[in-house]
């Protein structure tokens, strides 16, 4: 791949990850995946949710320590809504427990994201604080556009036939 | 529930289904989860999406026959990022071969909805058309504001306390 094709897909990439919120799913209770949506932050080398227990798709990625998740663009926003382009990754999850040194922070970095909410659901115990460390996936940037992507930096490696 | 607090509910989840992708996920050949987006029409009392069977998602959808199938407002339109307003619901799924009936009015309905694209991908033989039906799922349309739906037209039957 050229270095200014690399540039491109490297600023296509960023932009997802400037949006606010993450899809995710990992299979439930029942052996089917459930699908969810929370707002994220980007800390070091990781990426960050906090979503509460009682939903189904948050239970399930807690109980399998991994998950699938997409930055999207808005519908709006997409040029060609048959190819919104997207960055669909597998990550490993652990919890950041609410007596860990990392806890306060990471609540303070969620209220200047993600405004005043955090304030009102920061002592809720059913909100759990955890940590996503991107494995590998796949920036789609359009038709017979998707990259390889690996790890927590999100490296672009090679381009793919399918998605 | 009241009626005028049930016509508010429906609007918002008419307006879910105005829109013009639609976010999937099955369990896929690994047994993990694959999601992805594509765009969808209604048609009579379904709802149809025509994706490449080339993407893991698509090939987990149809060999489960089912999935879970997710609208949701662009992150800009969100009044709150933490409570995207969204319609999640299950669905069994079934392929409109090429030479059904239905087959060509469905592609008409695909161009006028969403642009030249179908032209070119109509005949492309690794795309499927293929027919949700829903069975039930989740109106959220705010904190501790989920409601269950049932069936093709989504009626909405019960205001819950988890989504």
């Amino acid at each position: 791949m050229e270095e200014s094709e690399l540039a491109t897909l490297q600023r296509q990439c960023d932009r997802l990850l400037a949006q606010k919120t993450i899809l995710l799913t990992a299979r439930g209770e029942s052996d089917q995946p459930e699908m969810g949506v929370t707002p994220f932050i980007r800390h070091g080398d990781a990426l960050f949710i906090y979503p509460s227990r009682l939903s189904a798709h948050v239970r399930a990625v807690m109980a399998r320590g991994q998950g699938q998740f997409l930055l999207i663009e808005d519908e709006q926003a997409a040029q060609n809504i048959w190819a919104r382009v997207r960055l669909k990754f597998d990550a490993d999850i652990d919890e950041i427990a609410r007596q860990d040194s990392l806890f306060a922070p990471l609540c303070d970095a969620f209220a200047v994201a993600h405004g005043p909410t955090m304030g009102v659901i920061r002592d809720f115990t059913d909100f759990h604080m955890l940590r996503l460390r991107p494995r590998s996936g796949v920036l789609v940037t359009g038709f017979a556009r998707a990259y390889r992507v690996e790890g927590a930096d999100f490296t672009i490696t090679e381009h793919l036939k399918n998605s």
